[in-house]
């Protein structure tokens, strides 16, 4: 099947980038001694899941629930959530993952916990991870102390078992925490098996940044603008873009293509890091000024040749973790050729 | 069933507010004299786009053909698609559409009225508007003389009829141009049967704008943060609110809620017209002040009283659209009382 005949606004993925992107990943764990455990939020497609694993992953890492009872479906029996599972309805869910996979999962609250542990009673022992933060803002605690509250009682709660430490995204910041928490936590018996950090930007450094022992990175299989503006990678080494068709040029210098932020999501680029909404290889002059839901308004006045109506144009997103979520499939390619659609399993499974 | 019993995150769409905001539209565009065209990109379940219709809506809008063929399957068989369709791929699948529906379609230049035609002359005559822009930037041509030269190129098509013009959105500007155009088009014999105009924000102010005979509105049965900003709606008239959960409480001030872009979108709101990415009912002073995929976090320091871990609180997006094709299904209340899912049956139909 020729490319062109794949209706428009679809995203492809070549898969020969895929299994670059996967091999170098892996070979820089190897080569660092920490164990590879992807997180599946950025493709959420399990055969590309059990490809890490063929390569050397120890599991995968889910963000929510839903996620990984899709991936459980498929056959992956080491799941780490890295999110706080708070609920009774979700600790059912949770008890029902824990009778048929390896699970673990970070928390920074004792509501978590609880929820954890009943799970944990249910459905068989559950790790935790006890997580921390390091400047980034989100979930995790914010002193040492709080660290070491939580791994005492995350050690004296049934039906879950301390496991470690997670943070994200790894920075120098980790390494101090982690130096000044760790022998507190051996002092007290509690030394970690598991320090979890992630990032695909900075991944390539985790090891000159703190003693990780496993590393959650998802990007990494795809990359997108924002991990090339971080030097992580090449355009060359974007394995994921999206075709899109010129539908109208009202002005000389104005391109309108067949998709907007419902195919794009609206996420921007990081302050200074870059414009519009995404690269075009064809046209790198060509700017992804301004989306609406289905509409992409190209500005052209920097190119000197310029898309035609009717013309197909492939375009690099800026963050594709958000982008793969907004479709139900996506069209693989292998040197180019058409390999058939795969679904996006676990596409909008955030409960 | 509890709604408290519901797994978060989870959009609740209040039937009884749904009924109020269609009956608000109809009621205004029979007392104008205006056809109501519902957009469905706002909904995208045929239940209620026939809920439109048995009120008294001509048809639907849509904006891809996906989306109409959904809606053509559940039965409507008056469809207006506001979008330039391109390419032969994208024919067969209107001509297909033409044989079960009246369809009429919108376009800006040549290449889509060749598409156009050519669905035309497979599955019958198709309804051809004219768009032209009143300042938007988008699609749609942007001199009189270029409607013209389209309206004239239609006529003289196989396959399809001149129906008449589009715009987006309406506003002084529409008017003006229409003032000039009106006549040069009736003096070729090219008086437009349809005056297609949209946009809910000034919707009730249409008839005071320009001579619009039909109106394409979307998100006036929802409602969101953003057309309460523009004054089209107040709080009490959102029917569609994000039910989610608090799993964090890093810092006093910070509450870390289970839904972030990838539920509620990456959309701002418009310049100078409110911070953050939602509004929480029970606590105004909440921010929701930044995401990550699947973290909210907000920013509780202007709140006297404050959410804790486990509580579950109510969300109004700022622009319903994109959040309602995020999602698979909704949960529909009528009086606050859980009356079962709804399936999204045209989300993420882009193509």
């Amino acid at each position: 099947m020729d490319l062109a005949l794949l209706e428009t606004p679809v995203p492809v993925v070549e898969l020969d980038i895929v299994e670059r992107n996967l091999r170098r990943m892996q070979d820089y764990c190897d080569r660092a001694g920490i164990a590879l455990r992807p997180h599946i939020k950025t493709h959420k497609i399990p055969s590309l899941a059990h490809r890490q694993i063929e390569l050397g992953a120890r599991g995968i890492t889910c963000q929510k629930l839903g996620e990984a009872e899709v991936m459980a479906d498929a056959g992956i029996d080491d799941i780490l959530i890295s999110y706080p599972i708070v609920g009774q309805g979700k600790a059912l869910r949770l008890a029902a993952l824990a009778r048929r996979a390896t699970m673990r999962v970070s928390l920074d609250n004792p509501v978590a916990l609880a929820t954890v542990s009943e799970a944990g009673r249910i459905g068989g022992e559950i790790g935790v991870l006890v997580e921390f933060d390091s400047g980034n803002g989100r979930t995790g605690v914010t002193s040492v102390e709080e660290v070491l509250t939580l791994a005492r009682a995350a050690r004296d709660t049934d039906g879950v078992r301390f496991d470690g430490l997670m943070n994200y995204p790894v920075n120098a910041r980790t390494g101090e925490i982690l130096r000044e928490l760790l022998p507190r936590l051996e002092a007290e018996g509690l030394k970690p098996a598991i320090i979890s950090g992630g990032g695909t930007p900075q991944a390539f450094r985790t090891h000159e940044m703190a003693p990780v022992t496993e590393l959650r990175v998802g990007t990494y299989i795809y990359n997108d603008r924002m991990t090339v503006a971080a030097g992580h990678a090449s355009w060359e080494d974007c394995a994921y873009t999206v075709h899109v068709t010129v539908i109208s040029r009202p002005r000389p210098e104005l391109a309108i293509v067949d998709a907007g932020s419902k195919v794009f999501s609206s996420d921007p680029m990081p302050a200074g890091t870059g414009e519009g909404h995404g690269y075009f290889p064809a046209y790198p002059q060509a700017k992804l000024a301004k989306m609406s839901e289905e509409h992409g308004m190209v500005d052209l006045s920097a190119c000197g040749e310029r898309p035609q109506i009717g013309e197909r144009l492939r375009v690099i997103p800026n963050h594709v973790c958000p982008v793969s979520n907004l479709h139900d499939r996506l069209a693989f390619t292998k040197g180019g050729v058409f390999q058939g659609f795969g679904a996006i399993a676990a596409r909008g499974r955030s409960q």
